[in-house]
């Protein structure tokens, strides 16, 4: 079964590449381009031309206010809900729960240190005291984790792919989210910093979409295919992962005062004063060079590039634009 | 150049394995022995036997006590410095700065979302205002951020080793540290959640060890072999993490107030109300338990278990015990 030292070598660089050849030929060519200072990650996206950069529409985008600080700032947060084919059911559900305004009152009730921040009912799990569902949410499947729909090529240019890890055989972006997938078609979103998750009970609970959490650490890559990823925070994050950590067990909080209340909780095109935001387009080169320069950082902090990175440690750019873009 | 498409998946399919025969095998015969309810890996660490639990002396324990909480309530930090043969010429520095008492009265000074916590000399790039540093610091160079004189192998039963990823040939624990490791014999400690590293300036600086940092997001892997990195957190983290992000550039505060005291920083022999911590030996069966249950979460609420994990989602559990152990 061993392979020769010399194809294992081989296929180790090969792992370690993140960008395949056309793209790479793009991003190779813009360096020869500029043999002077070399760009960073964060300069090559802020100089990235506008036609990289995609619109989140408002009906995408998920709104929550938590009650204000103690100095009475506001604590906004933004999610972008994740596009089809992924988790559709428990993201019109989603919808359905913001639509008749089911968060407003609630709580955040889970902060536990690098793994998650949740919100939803605290009393959820007690039937005599939870807080009804609104009609019309659907039951989803297990096997609505994963979608066999999407037809993912590792060809450029097209995709910025980085191949197998411990999780997957591939992993590579769509539509501005990070993906996974195996040999046989089957692809589900990853849990990377930011994501946003439905929490459920035992199997085959699937969760309905109330109980929402938000990824504060590192991407705890063990529950992609377990529970249902709906989208990641595009804004305000820091809202949550600054929260005081839970003392109870797994990190809920063993008081109601300590609890952060929820405000409100509306889809982006019922918040009149919503910024626009865009993300960078995962199929863009800008993106390429970007993703490029997050696995090998060649700006002058740096002595030693990586030559690779993890698909979470390249989080997809996004940017708050005025109305007119 | 290409391998047979036989030999890339088996290959990508060893790969995904995380242990090792012997390993492997010793928690086959575990799971053999229990075919009732799989315990999930905080049942594992649970009921590991002493001898898997290894003292960490006081004397490799820096304490930090930042000012109190809003409400009163003390804040102190336990970092375990990193064994030989890594980052001693810093980690030295480190035992001489808090010797003196050095960082007492200095502050937190950077908090960026996903990314790290640093604390230090404020006015340390001020040369009129920083704080004099005292004398017989090392200056370590670029070649110290790996070491040639541990002899890795990857052979079980001594190693929980997860070969290649992205940013390395090899990935194992040494001594209960993250390790990663090149094909000649290089290695160097990973940049996991809650490791501790030296800041610096621009190359060809490498830091005193006077500015120091914890990672606080994904594990950003692209500073290993760029940075030294001299310990970890192993208690009192969330006094760091849930810290207010920075809104200046970098995360570093904007004002003065922002900033968070630190009442004092001293090796653990000099607190005597320290109480005694234990990590769990990744030499030890419990731990590749622990790592493959990580890896392969059989436990009730997963129904897809991963397959594998990569290093930093395998924190090594660490224990307060009582004086008597």
């Amino acid at each position: 079964l061993a392979l020769s030292q010399a194809a294992q070598e081989w296929q180790d660089a090969a792992m370690k590449k993140l960008l395949l050849c056309a793209a790479a030929l793009l991003v190779a060519m813009s360096l020869l381009a500029e043999d002077t200072a070399v760009p960073s990650p964060n300069e090559i996206v802020a100089a990235a031309p506008k036609p990289d950069w995609v619109a989140i529409p408002a009906s995408d985008m998920l709104v929550m206010d938590l009650a204000p600080d103690t100095n009475g700032k506001p604590r906004r947060v933004v999610i972008q809900l994740m596009p089809p084919p992924f988790s559709q059911g428990w993201i019109g559900n989603v919808r359905k729960l913001a639509a008749v305004h089911w968060w407003d009152g609630l709580s955040v009730n889970r902060v536990q240190d690098n793994y998650v921040v949740q919100w939803g009912d605290a009393n959820g799990e007690d039937k005599a005291k939870a807080k009804a569902l609104p009609a019309g949410l659907v039951t989803m499947t297990e096997k609505d984790y994963l979608s066999d729909a999407i037809q993912y090529r590792m060809e450029p240019p097209n995709r910025v792919a980085l191949g197998s890890d411990a999780y997957a055989k591939n992993n590579w972006f769509e539509n501005g989210f990070p993906m996974a997938g195996d040999t046989v078609g089957m692809a589900w979103p990853v849990h990377c910093y930011g994501m946003v998750g439905v929490g459920r009970d035992m199997p085959p609970d699937t969760g309905s979409g109330a109980e929402l959490y938000t990824v504060i650490g590192h991407a705890p890559r063990h529950l992609d295919r377990n529970i249902a990823v709906i989208g990641r925070v595009i804004a305000g994050i820091e809202h949550l992962s600054s929260l005081p950590r839970g003392t109870g067990t797994l990190g809920f909080y063993g008081t109601v005062a300590e609890r952060v209340p929820i405000r409100s909780v509306r889809l982006g095109n019922d918040v009149p004063d919503l910024p626009a935001y865009q993300y960078l387009s995962t199929t863009s080169t800008s993106f390429a060079r970007y993703a490029d320069a997050r696995a090998n950082r060649r700006d002058a902090f740096f002595i030693r590039p990586a030559g690779g990175a993890d698909i979470c440690n390249i989080p997809v750019p996004v940017r708050r634009v005025k109305a007119d873009g």
